[in-house]
């Protein structure tokens, strides 16, 4: 499990996470869960497409919701390159992989390039987008969560070691990982200073877990939640609130009406120094992910969603069973009834 | 179901929930949990009791714990009467009841009259007891979850319409309560203006479910979660973060070291008027006792603590299957499985 | 100064303060800052009138806001009292003492007995108020500081210690006092469990100097400020936020658009137990009002409401000078200008 | 005024502010102020030096106290660069400029070259510090406003196009800024995502105004005043708690024992990408800097700090008188009396 060695001048300058494309079979339902419990504002719609962004952000959208008849999927995420000149770079550098790179044209994004990374995933990169009013001192027009800027992805990807090796050449560094033994199972990447612009899970992929929105504070978590609660959506809260060990953060997991996965999170650190080492996670050891409160139910470790077109690669060993809340209940009731005997 | 015609002028008058006695089979432990996780101020301790009060109160207590080597008991609750002179109305209104009334000798309290109401929970009753300094601008002091003050008990009784009648007739009033059909199964009663001092759940009893806080905000209840999971203690937290739909509470309940159930709680409302009709909530309706968020495990409905010698009395029916977590996990897991053939 | 004695058992039972009746030169600017900043919810309103209610309330009014074209004034404070029959004990007792009691007919109140206190004061007096729904759980209707309840009023009066001594008969109990020597100069009293129903403070009067509305925690009374401050109205925020010592509450003081002082307010403490002693401040030592942050501008100290018809009765005595905001620079800068030389 | 443009491929990489070093008469004073009021970790001390970071920092620290027994002086800035070869990089960018730069041994850092901008400020530039653990998670052991991370100073300089063009070189880019008709009176520089790192104030120069730390939310800048409050420390709090116009940013100002101010805030906005435009303010219209509540008083505006052995330019230019809180309050004096005639 050797962690990639960090690359400090990579060969282009992919300066952020960017964007996600993800589709719904109802707009409707979209627009209300996105406005009213995450609270993200919407920039622009036509009739079958949805453009958010965050209060805090001037991007023309961080999040691209289309309408789309069959099962959920993601069709893309999209990094930000500092300057045009990086995007063609990161052609020449995809191209020089034998990767797929061509020249898209995307609504309300500068020149885009659409590539796919070794494990298939589909990632727009491009410079600029129009730019937008900050709406985040506009207090009284909050909604929801607050949701404050897109911050990152957790992807699911059959080989963490390979996937972080290819993100670590292009100047991805890894914050936190985990590991059960010295086998390299999660890690957390950054390009942006802080913990995480990427996380990659080892599992059947490459496929979108969730993607992440952060709060101010939270209040702004809570609030969220309390308001699916009142406007009848209380069920799209799936997990938390809770603290995660790894990066410290308080999250809130919810899933939107068709199924996708959104965090709201605070409290993410702050790291651009290279004399820090990544921190490491046993896997195996308890406390990892949650450092109270209950396990996660089985479905937030197993439903995720597609890449549209791209197949999914099962794991070539057996992965043993998962510790959930299912499994972690099912315990407890065996210890309850051996103890009343 | 008639609810019980408020009483607006009883025969002696009660003003509060002052303190609950619990024992401990370790108090270095106990300790430890209600200073560092729940947050509240020893004021004493002696060789055998821990006496605990929140940060905004001045009585010497409202927690005491006694060391006592077997199983987790409850050895009394405690209502504050206005005036001495409150106490003996009390003690005959009890003994015009035929319910046993007698005058002991508490440590750190006034004249103090033991009772035991009709279900035989034994209730302390006493006019004052000696003060101590307010702690809760001692910012720079506080500690977990800041526990503020005392609030209520939920007690489980074994029929909810007998013992809120009896309730009823000592002046206390009915919030919001809960039915099956014309039968009632929770009430929330108050004296001191706020939804509750004491809570009825039809259940085997007399039992204490749990005994509650109020905290300052949501962050303190956070705060509880955090530094419980720092410390090593994460499991301690049974359920919640969440938001109860009666009397609106955002809620933690925490397991102390024990069994004892600790509830932080904010955001009840306050209620002194007589025109306001109780709330009526439906359990046989979703959405009743979450609002968002998973249900509460099995445990939490079924771990209560007993009264020190009094025997708990079985319902005189048979009680449906519970919703709990459990089944609730079962039942998704039985949709998946039917959707995945 | 002997503070008064606490009387048990009134002569009839005031609950609790209830509502604020005042006067506006442009009821569509009150409305603007009562329910924007302030977030009070608006029960109801007719031409010349506007019935404002915290989200926490039930009861039809906490506020009432009438159009008149003069000089902004208060018409009258407003009391609950327990029962109807309490109302007709009130009328003897006001009546036993030769102080002018009237039945009125007021909108959406129940029986309502108008009085005048020793120094001129009009008081409401009513025992019910139609119901309202409660909002405040309906939290994406929440705006401004989203006020929850009214909770106290701060009266100007030429005599504190004859004000108390009054209020004392009727039940009213000191929680903390301020003195200049042996002098009473402010009186907290309460009927409802806490620190405050009605604050006496020695000062030309009858005259309002605030009212008070709680709010759950510490975000909602900045949230109050911002909303203020991005709709333009930022110079609304007069004083705060603070941290008073007495009672030891999180304040914002808000002028609204007539000139009336309204208070956002949490944590303060609750308090029914008789053995509690009242606490005492000496207003010749520094740190009572303000903990930290700087000293009230000197309107916050001068400049008050007037009640509709009531003469200001001026102080029998010279009184010192103020410390104020303004003196406290004018001495700094002193300070400097002597280092300076 | 033109603003500098962007250099987005500067001659060598800064990456951060990093450590602010000033001096102290009293370090046990300093100690207790930095450490119970602003939060901050005491990694290390020695008989003249205390070291401090922040509760998410591992850098060994971010602000050196020194012992020293005349006035209060800054003796220098540091910012971070991203490797050591960016160090080299930088001494050849500096003396090119014929800009004094030497290699000096720094306790607790790496390679350091201290070098001096055109203004004569002295500033530290280093790759690496040794680690110590993240704090960020203790939450037992917060203190104070639990300061998380050194985020910027405020440097006066005398003339704020020639500084900010200068900073434009090394790659600074401008988020927000200042202008009185078509000069530039204030700059908001950035390195880091984010609005600022540096930000420059035309006044005489170059002075420290104040270094910044990062909190998690509103209630961790309460707590801070609360927390000096209650420790007798309550005159620290020279302004705030407000909100600014530029960067939208949550703040409280305080003043150290020895006089340097100290800024705790919360909520700036993330930035990196290059089509957003600067935001421009101009400083002859009201609601700048405060959106809300009352100006800052006189000294906030003019007290400073030197940096050591450097000499205060002044301004070669007249300039206006400021607006201040004693300007405000007296403009206001003079139209009540206005009025009263
Ligand atoms: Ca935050
Ligand atoms: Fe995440
Ligand atoms: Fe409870
Ligand atoms: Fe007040
Ligand atoms: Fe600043």
């Amino acid at each position: 499990m050797p962690l990639p060695k960090p690359v400090y001048y990579p060969p282009f300058n992919i300066t952020r996470s960017s964007h996600s494309i993800i589709t719904s079979r109802d707009l409707e339902a979209s627009l209300d869960f996105y406005e009213q419990v995450i609270g993200l504002v919407l920039t622009e719609r036509d009739a079958d497409t949805l453009y958010f962004r965050g209060l805090e952000e001037v991007c023309h959208h961080s999040l691209v919701v289309k309408r789309h008849t069959g099962e959920h999927q993601a069709e893309a995420i999209g990094f930000r390159v500092y300057t045009e000149e990086e995007l063609d770079k990161a052609e020449h550098f995809y191209r020089s992989k034998g990767l797929p790179a061509s020249w898209i044209e995307v609504p309300y994004q500068g020149r885009t390039l659409l590539v796919n990374d070794p494990t298939g995933t589909p990632v727009q990169l491009c410079a600029t987008m129009p730019t937008e009013p900050r709406m985040y001192t506009n207090f009284q027009d909050f909604k929801g969560g607050a949701a404050m800027r897109f911050d990152h992805w957790q992807i699911q990807t059959p080989n963490v070691q390979e996937q972080t090796d290819f993100y670590a050449e292009m100047g991805f560094r890894v914050s936190e990982y985990m590991v059960v033994g010295d086998k390299l199972m999660t890690t957390f990447m950054f390009r942006k200073p802080g913990t995480q612009d990427i996380v990659f899970l080892e599992n059947p992929g490459p496929r979108l877990h969730h993607f992440a929105y952060s709060v101010s504070d939270n209040n702004s978590l809570i609030r969220a939640c309390d308001i699916a609660g009142i406007l009848g959506m209380g069920d799209v809260v799936e997990r938390g609130p809770g603290r995660h060990g790894p990066a410290g953060v308080m999250f809130v997991y919810f899933r939107d009406p068709d199924g996708h996965r959104v965090e709201l999170f605070c409290d993410h650190y702050f790291l651009i120094d290279i004399e820090v080492e990544p921190v490491e996670w046993d896997m195996t050891k308890p406390g990892l992910s949650i450092r109270w409160g209950l396990p996660a139910q089985e479905c937030w470790y197993n439903e995720t969603t597609a890449f549209s077109g791209i197949e999914t690669k099962q794991l070539d060993y057996e992965r043993g069973p998962l510790s959930t809340l299912e499994t972690y209940l099912a315990e407890k009731a065996k210890a309850r009834a051996a103890k009343a005997q």
